[in-house]
């Protein structure tokens, strides 16, 4: 049974987790918000109006008689699915703490240039986005990949995944919040890199796979620009 | 079996999520935090020292082999061992989208307060919280709550709960979410309550359950203060 992703577009933005996910799995799907007529297609889905619930904001999945919104519960839910997560519940539980850490790394990434929020442009809000970016750069960012390189480094099933002994979506996201990551600040990164050799590794071993260096260079994977997410800004990156 | 909370002492935070869910539930368990050497113990338990995983941040729930981290992601966990979740995975993926969507509220309801992030104290970006509380209050408030209105209204089990007929942990996080806001935005929510009847009624069902009122006049509910998620500085609620 086909999926059908309702999400914006023109950016990879938090569909693109899910989109990763499909990819890999080589599942069978819709990428409804960029078909014609796309945008009032997902406005009708995040009204509830193309079965299951509403949704406060983007992206849902559809799959038979499930809608789903929320990046990380889509997740949980293609886990299952697609064969993307551990079998046991505390094993998946697992899974699904980090993919709720990486989603609050994404919110902090966003705010870099929206510290005041989205109803401001950027260039309305540039010298705060300076000072939240320098925080972002020398606390927060350190902190996270400090964290995920813990996890891989105690993980006791080797250092290749983040959970188990076989890639789960965690690893795909991981990957997409450091490609986010490197586009944003390619300054930073290019400085904190080696500080972090089991995450790094585990991007470039992602971005190898089959199906995903095949998607990676397919017209499916949107480029990063400044709409989405991770932005590059030069004065953000000093 | 008792549960532990790790959770930091002193202010309601996102634990207070958890402990409203066993409180409901009449489920025993040790806010070790607030504990002698509680603050200690915390921080052993983010660093996967007292079993299980480390966490990024807390609240964390320990339960026999599980420890778990991510306010939602513990919640998820107590809807089943607490019977405060719907049985069926698409309702139960449904609540736990409900409770991502107040997490989301919970993270800007913070950044009122903190646009620039936690690096800086409030009275270092003052003029920064004026221009996004304002665009909270009149913006992202009204459009949060019109989002779980609608949710109420359109239950086909009745307006009296957020998913189905009876009461799951989504209704005690609403319920603490609105708490939160009339705290720290009186003059705002004395303005828009009506609108949102439904919503209102809720919390005032959930204030009248006899184990959460037991509760929340008892010592263990921490008073709302300026340290915590929900502030009150009169200068962002005009």
């Amino acid at each position: 049974m086909p999926y059908e992703l309702y999400y914006w577009p023109g950016i990879q933005g938090r569909g693109e987790f899910i989109r990763l996910a499909l990819e890999e799995a080589g599942a069978e799907y819709r990428d409804v918000g960029r078909e014609p007529g796309g945008v009032a297609a997902l406005q009708e889905a995040m009204a509830g109006k193309r079965g299951g619930f509403g949704s406060f904001a983007p992206p849902m999945l559809k799959h038979g008689k499930f809608f789903i919104g929320q990046s990380a519960n889509i997740l949980f839910y293609l886990g299952g699915t697609e064969n993307l997560a551990p079998k046991s519940e505390q094993s998946r539980l697992w899974t699904h703490q980090i993919q709720l850490t990486i989603a609050d790394l994404v919110v902090e990434a966003h705010d870099i240039h929206h510290p005041l929020g989205a109803d401001f442009y950027y260039e309305d809000q540039k010298p705060e986005s300076l000072r939240r970016a320098e925080a972002f750069r020398t606390g927060r960012v350190p902190k996270f990949l400090a964290w995920f390189e813990g996890i891989l480094a105690d993980n006791p099933k080797g250092d290749g995944h983040l959970v188990g002994a076989r890639l789960t979506y965690v690893d795909l996201s991981l990957f997409q919040a450091i490609e986010g990551l490197r586009y944003a600040l390619p300054n930073l990164m290019r400085r904190v890199s080696k500080k972090y050799p089991r995450v790094m590794a585990l991007r470039d071993a992602v971005a190898a796979r089959p199906r995903v260096s095949a998607y990676l260079a397919s017209p499916r994977r949107i480029a990063f620009n400044e709409h989405g997410i991770f932005r590059h800004y030069a004065e953000l990156d000093e």
